[in-house]
């Protein structure tokens, strides 16, 4: 992509709004726009970084077997009636009345249309188990949205639900999702910390959070120490279930045996939420199955969640620096960022754009006539993994430099050693240990 | 995907409440539930046509130089009164007082959402033209929800709009984005005729609108029969310039100079509109640029919409026959479809299977042990355009059964032909003139 046919609205100076780094560099570098309190636009660098999250956790899901659809946002209260859980979001829920004055709400969550569709589906118990997700827009109406996308209102959301025969079947759901998330993380680049949680509103036996550790998080978190100095990838929830890790309401200090000196008490921002309630929603909702034997049971249940968009906002309070964001190559918006300083390196520039290109690389080249200084802070402020600077000085030795964004690091290459490096490098993902590969 | 594995929930008899071949077969063959009058959730099955639909949109308009954003689906009504369509709308658009009282709208559309993110980033005019569009879910009340997905209230909508510098300048991308559409529509299988419209509630001084011609179709359509003699396919509006084809609202029988004889009367499924409306928005929105000689213009604009999710229906309505519909393979499901008729040939198909999806192609096998009526009964009505089928007589002469959906052929092929022929046929998507690829 060249910038000048690009739709890019940077901003000169940090937004006066922004009080945490991900909302200041997502409204910086043009990747959202705020439509209203709470409620933003997507612009195409942003909406290009939430394609790329959708897309892994997309992955991750159906490998463990989940399967994609799509509830609407706009659900009759009927159904929460049903569940009983009408009254349970309050201000929270936004509810409205249509033409025919029919109540409806804009899903905050969708245990209730989940279980409907597959109450009005079920035939046999051959059909299960099941595991549905959708990755669908959700609304919370916050009573002070804040930071961005992290607490916004209109928010997008991976939610997945699971029907199992027996408890133990949906335990067993419940702890391959719980792998399935980890590995979605740790494909973003990010290093998150499960913790034990209370199950609030959504209700049920136990449940996980997971959390980004950053300073701005605004979660209290209570973990071993010993967490820290395990070796990643870590993806089984048996890895974690003998160290203590829990959220602010779940730590009761009377109770805690983590020795002082070993218990870190850190910040956090959830990325995720998985629970498991057993028949809490079958049983009101009667969602019930003849099992083999003939007997009627309620179906076993889980729910699980991702806060895409706020996952944007949190791996920039993981990665970034006074300049920008600094992107991990599996989520950057592009991989390859390139400027050349002077105006009559345009078709050398022009010409490594197209080779690039044609690498399959996704490229954004900033070739709008801008000062080098301006070109180097926008290329910071973009913050994708790499740029290639093309300069007088380097051309006459027939080099390319290149720089790469989180380490500062810079080497210069021939163009076919440059192409081979970044091919390598681009191409070389976050790789996961072949013995859990799917 | 095996069907053992997959959600499924087909329905044994036509719903009662389907009056359209579309929503017999969308709510029969498992792609859709209703969750509330107009409002529906999408299965496994129709979401994967849902997703195909979007990337030939995508495609297209990315390829003419479009940039892809994301639009909120909740609109500030301050917007909408600015622009003064506040009212226009009347009870088809839902309007929702958040916690705040402060009032808000669902986007039945984005014009003034758009001009917004626009103005708010002028800087100068070597920023246009712009081409911006989005994919997101639209709602308007219906009073009267019918015919499923063809007229829902909560409906994915492509929308696009345009920015341009001068009224010359913005009427060639109107002529861009109607050829992309023309693309678009013929890459799904459609023949599409494009007429002369009116602007309704969006304005503007120019439009057309983009109908499949089916019985079922809501409008009626007035054309010079020479259309139909055109060989297909012609993408830009100037082969359609001269000819006579309006929208009912549009034909004044008094000012029609085709011939009686001539003229052709149908029915139409409305699934573009496209509307030049100059500085409608601009002018009353205040986005306004210097130009390179220091005037300032009104931005000239054009909006762009395509029904996503109406498609669907639209092309099984093209599509179908008693049985079930007839998917074009570009966004089939699944492009195979795999039976076996004794089961003690469930290994001979699990290879099969596992052989097509080396080849990259998209299969379901239905492993479940139904008689083969309910195979062959469910395969027709799943629609796939190819279906394999094992049986014991064809297996000793170590051939496959093929059936051809649309047209009923059937061919037998050892397993190697069989392989050879089948990667031909799906890789052999509708080819476009090579003279107008991008």
């Amino acid at each position: 992509m060249k910038t000048s046919q690009y739709f890019l609205p940077v901003l000169k100076d940090a937004p006066s709004e922004a009080s945490t780094a991900s909302h200041r560099w997502m409204l910086q570098s043009g990747m959202i726009q705020s439509t209203v309190s709470g409620i933003y636009t997507w612009l195409p660098l942003g909406l290009r970084v939430l394609k790329k999250i959708k897309t892994i956790i997309r992955q991750e899901q159906n490998a463990i077997g989940a399967i994609e659809m799509l509830a609407p946002t706009l659900q009759p209260a009927t159904l929460w009636q049903e569940s009983g859980r009408y009254d349970d979001y309050g201000l929270e829920m936004l509810r409205v009345n249509d033409r025919h004055k029919r109540l409806l709400v804009y899903g905050p969550t969708a245990e209730e249309v989940f279980v409907d569709v597959v109450r009005r589906c079920i035939q046999s118990y051959k059909a299960f188990p099941l595991n549905l997700y959708n990755i669908q827009w959700k609304f919370r109406d916050e009573v002070r949205p804040r930071f961005g996308v992290m607490r916004g209102r209109e928010f997008l959301m991976k939610d997945g639900y699971s029907f199992d025969l027996t408890p133990q079947a949906s335990k067993e759901t419940y702890c391959k999702v719980f792998r399935s998330y980890m590995r979605a993380f740790y494909r973003m680049g990010l290093s998150v910390i499960p913790l034990r949680a209370n199950t609030g509103p959504i209700g049920g036996d136990f449940s996980h959070e997971f959390h980004v550790v950053a300073k701005t998080g605004e979660s209290a978190l209570y973990y071993d120490s010993v967490l820290e100095n395990r070796t990643p990838p870590r993806f089984e929830i048996s890895d974690f279930e003998e160290v203590y890790a829990m959220v602010d309401e779940k730590h009761l200090p009377e109770q805690c045996r983590v020795p002082a000196e070993q218990l870190k008490i850190a910040r956090g921002i959830e990325v995720g939420h998985i629970f498991h309630f057993g028949d809490k929603y079958s049983s009101s909702m009667n969602a019930q199955v003849s099992s083999k034997n003939g007997e009627v049971v309620n179906l076993q249940m889980g729910s699980y969640g991702i806060g895409v968009s706020r996952l944007v906002g949190a791996i920039i309070e993981a990665f970034h620096d006074e300049a920008g964001p600094q992107w991990p190559l599996s989520i950057s918006p592009f991989s390859l960022g390139i400027i050349h300083i002077q105006e009559n390196l345009e078709s050398k520039a022009e010409d490594l754009y197209c080779k690039v290109k044609d690498l399959g690389i996704e490229t954004l080249w900033e070739d709008r006539p801008l000062s080098p200084g301006e070109k180097f802070a926008l290329m910071d402020m973009l913050g994708l993994p790499f740029q290639a600077i093309l300069s007088e000085k380097n051309q006459k030795n027939s080099q390319i430099e290149v720089k790469v964004r989180k380490t500062g690091e810079r080497y210069c290459f021939s163009l076919d050693k440059f192409l081979e490096w970044l091919h390598l490098n681009c191409s070389e993902q976050i790789s996961l240990p072949e013995t859990i590969k799917t």
